[in-house]
């Protein structure tokens, strides 16, 4: 197979004939080739039809990785790393077929440094998991996309979430990587010190790589210290506009915010009926401050304050930890939510991000489109970072309503650009926002596929995300 | 000349004598020979010898730079951005000739988005100027690394200073930059949002790359409200060690302080001396708080606490700005206070970072290693961040003296290293550190060179930083 065939995206048929006999040898059991599980890991919470890979291994040390890569390497067939499947634009697809690699038996602790507020961990350990195991520690791990997605995915997709506003995205948190690149080597990107001028910053080069450029085999990470008090409470605006104007004069007048939280009416709608609550079907931010019981009492003041003056509600708010959960929990469910108004279609997120002071225009711009066009789009944001997500629940095996939904993704990502904002927050280009990159980036898209090139010249690290060819 | 020969570094001769007519055609009088500015333009505040360009362009707009890269693109001639000439591993220097790209002419501010804490420059802006601009809009750069350097400077060296202990370093604080890449387009990575997940991290990847991988022709920054309260104190310890175990103590409880600098006794003697203070010449930290009046109390309270618990004296405070400039100014003024040491002799700034949990151990044995080897040497550093900066004062006219002080730095690197930490933390490789960067990210630097290689592949952006040959 010529490599100019393997760089376009062909089925390097010969060459995945060639490896499976090969893994299966190496990896026994751990090496499965089943249609159920290589189905399972091509599935995600995405609108994107599944695309199998040939075989899956279930790695469990770094130097499992190195052989599944080196082998790869030697046949030219894709790798595609695995955490959770919750990536939502096809990240953990296959289509030009090759190996999942499957990070479930890979999520050791390898060391916890509380002194110095870091860990190092292995890719495959959740958000969730990482923090069971901190607890004891007074420390946790802050970035939450919702989702209980594996930090070597999040790393992956630079993701953020719920508490991006306060303490940064996977970007800011990731002190280092090991990763194993298209030769099979082991690369370390950084130690532990807390800045460094050493050279390209190849860890951010890594958070955001989408596994394009080599398989994490450990990831460095910064932690904070639980704060003493938590608390939160929530807010209702009689309009999108009035709830954003809150948002931005709470960011512009630098209150340390934990997290912001923006629903419009349908959002609210959609989670009281999904986690049973009773909220007034008015767009509503959820808020929450983290801090001692002084500089809590304060933020939340100051942000009633500003509540009150945006036209807003009273501000009910709670420092008790149960009923906190159970609107965070609604919170991280409105994907399932949304999902629920229309049960068995398609659900498509989209994660536009504009500079703060365009959000008021921007969300009330897109409802008034969802509207127009009469989609089913509830939306909700991370509204401090001026990111933010319509569901848009479809019936995919309907074309004219596929049509409409794409027409609507394209307004939508062309009216953030116009805004000076990026068609991705924090989900990452994958397969589904290809068409967009150019138009967000333009020639930057030149070096970014003259590094991709120069790191994976056999294109077999993850290909067909971020570019469909390099 | 062969591409063989370009890329190993050797001068350009025909390229250099081919293009020197075409720019004095373009730029006129902005272009200029003279040894007189061409020496200024290689000359550096550190003990690395200068190595002249050829010629000196005064680029006014983005589209000169442009001009200037094609035409040394053209001839294979190499380009070297400079800001005010404050880096500290001779990322200035020529050592194949060249054209130096000087932005002293190309500082305007392009837009200050006040609602938004950003703004736009160019990259010639120094900090200093920059802040003025700013001042009316409540505004501030945080960023200050002692010296008045270029914006576009602190950029590319990935520089931080007295203030990243609390805003982060130029990597946290870029938004975005427009570069001129090796072949004269001109590309943007990003725009105003705030966080984005849009392909890779090219921003990060500009920023630190000295130059080698394009010149920057704007840079997007994150600004911060100007705190309503500042203030700052002193106090001394009876040992090194003490005043490092208040700042890990400090910095371990989240105290959000802004800036915590250690100057050991020979350093508060040197200042004292240049700066005109009567600072008893112990260890001693200065300390800056940011807040409103009510959190600046508590927070100095709990500092106050802390450095007693840890062996300190009182701590002296005050919000007076006059008073705090004073000390400001004397620690911005380190080095040259070294080097008054000894009037006349070279001075060599280290610059290691290593974990914070490890600063008490690094800093005392490097105290120690500097007595036992009788340098002249005053320790100075951003305590907070785990990095410190010893200012070894030498002859480098006696080989012996230079050979004592080369094995010292080696050491301190070594010793930085085997702690988890880094050479540097803030002056960048340039061309004083190469021979750590392999030591200290072993095959991390083949996938630098495969980037710069991939970039820049005739070697003309700032040939001879980071690695001497790609």
């Amino acid at each position: 197979m010529a490599l100019a065939d393997i760089r376009s995206g062909v089925r390097n048929e010969k060459g995945i004939a060639g490896v499976l006999p090969l893994l299966a040898a190496r990896f026994g059991e751990r090496f499965q080739t089943g249609e159920a599980i290589r189905s399972q890991h091509a599935h995600t919470t995405t609108y994107i039809p599944a695309q199998l890979p040939d075989g899956v291994v279930f790695v469990g040390s770094a130097e499992d990785v190195q052989a599944v890569v080196a082998l790869c390497a030697d046949h030219a067939v894709p790798v595609i790393p695995f955490g959770t499947g919750s990536s939502l634009e096809g990240q953990v697809n296959a289509p030009n077929g090759g190996i999942s690699i499957d990070f479930s038996n890979m999520k050791r602790v390898l060391e916890v440094n509380a002194e110095d507020l870091d860990c190092t961990v292995e890719p495959g350990i959740t958000r969730e998991e990482l923090n069971t195991y901190l607890r004891d520690t007074g420390l946790f791990f802050p970035i939450d996309p919702g989702a209980n997605a594996s930090i070597g995915g999040m790393a992956s997709t630079r993701a953020s979430g719920t508490n991006a506003v306060r303490y940064g995205t996977m970007k800011d948190n990731v002190l280092a990587v090991t990763a194993v690149t298209a030769t099979g080597e082991e690369i370390r990107t950084a130690h532990r010190a807390r800045k460094s001028s050493a050279g390209y910053d190849l860890t951010r080069l890594f958070v955001g790589a989408e596994g394009t450029l080599g398989v994490l085999t450990s990831v460095t990470l910064r932690l904070q210290g639980i704060p003493a008090v938590i608390a939160g409470g929530i807010c209702g605006f009689p309009t999108l506009k009035d709830a954003c104007n809150a948002v931005i004069m709470t960011i512009q007048l630098g209150i340390p915010v934990a997290r912001i939280e923006l629903l419009n009416a349908l959002q609210v709608q959609a989670c009281n009926a999904y986690s049973g609550l009773t909220l007034p079907e008015q767009p509503t931010l959820f808020v929450e401050f983290h801090g001692n019981e002084e500089s809590v009492r304060l933020q939340s003041e100051e942000f009633g304050t500003i509540a009150a003056e945006c036209g807003g509600g009273a501000f009910v708010w709670s420092a008790d930890a149960a009923e906190r959960g159970k609107l965070w929990k609604a919170r991280h469910n409105v994907y399932w939510s949304c999902k629920a108004l229309r049960p068995g279609y398609a659900a498509l997120s989209t994660d536009v991000c504009v500079p703060i002071s365009r959000l008021a225009d921007c969300v009330a711009e897109t409802e008034r489109d969802i509207e127009e066009h009469g989609l089913l789009a509830p939306i909700v944001g991370h509204a401090g970072d001026g990111n933010f997500h319509t569901c848009v629940v479809f019936d995919d095996k309907d074309p004219a309503e596929v049509a409409k939904v794409e027409a609507f993704v394209g307004r939508l990502n062309a009216r953030a650009l116009a805004m000076d904002g990026t068609c991705t927050g924090e989900h990452g280009i994958g397969q589904g926002k290809q068409a967009f990159l150019p138009k967000e980036l333009g020639g930057s898209l030149t070096l970014m596929r003259q590094i991709k090139q120069a790191l994976d010249p056999h294109n077999i690290m993850n290909p067909g995300k971020i570019f469909s060819t390099p």
